[in-house]
């Protein structure tokens, strides 16, 4: 996979993940640490909540689709830094046994006017699972190196 | 601990959390499984990066903030349920041996016209460091059942 400079990036490019399955009991995992509420935790009493079963936790579906990022076609040079994110949705919760893929999309590009070796890139990403609904969406906000040559 | 109602909140209310100390040890696990990048997994190798030393992921200071929301002084009937995130921004690494802490102000609030026993409200979160530096902030969107008496 080669890895992309500022400047290898163009606005409409798109870049996809592989999948990742999420099992009841990563979902409960990383709600014991993370994010101990109910309907993360316990299938049983998730029934009778506003989720009506299982979900895992938004912070959860997040940090899965970093995974995705890290590991998908999208190769930035020096790693994916952030510097923030916005209009963060999630339209549907993640259930046990989903599987997610992200696509990221370059949606626009600055350079630095104070940093002559970096620049802004912001990123549409769109998290779905195998049915193709979107469970989480964002726009991220990275810094890339220039190439230096 | 007493659990708060849409009619039970006000805009300007905050909230606080207790500190959370983030190890060495919890950054490279959260990394391992979410964001395998050098910055956050090796700390001899992350200082040739633009973090300088080993760094938290980002997706792991947002899920020490759900877990300092979840187990603070805000406790929403039915739980903490976000339907987005918006102005999320990480102005500052955190490292190995921060002590993090969470204060949430109500920002907004809004009945729904659709669902009479629901409001949604809106809460600006700032995460800081033991200086009191801002480490992470974000407005977050989220459902609150009104009270049914």
């Amino acid at each position: 996979m080669t890895e992309r400079w500022y400047d290898d990036l163009s606005v409409g490019q798109k870049f996809e993940s592989k999948p990742y399955k999420v099992t009841a009991a990563e979902i409960r995992s990383f709600a014991r640490r993370y994010d101990p509420q109910t309907f993360h935790l316990d299938a049983k009493k998730a029934e009778g909540t506003v989720f009506r079963g299982l979900a895992a936790s938004g912070w959860h579906t997040g940090a899965v689709t970093m995974r995705l990022l890290v590991e998908g076609e999208l190769r930035v040079a020096g790693g994916h830094v952030g510097l923030g994110l916005d209009e963060l949705r999630w339209p549907l919760a993640v259930r046990p046994g989903d599987v997610l893929r992200l696509v990221s999309e370059i949606v626009e590009l600055r350079a630095s006017k104070s940093r002559p070796d970096r620049g802004i890139a912001r990123l549409k990403h769109v998290t779905t699972n195998q049915k193709g609904e979107t469970v989480m969406s964002f726009v991220s906000t990275q810094l890339v190196p220039r190439r230096r040559d």
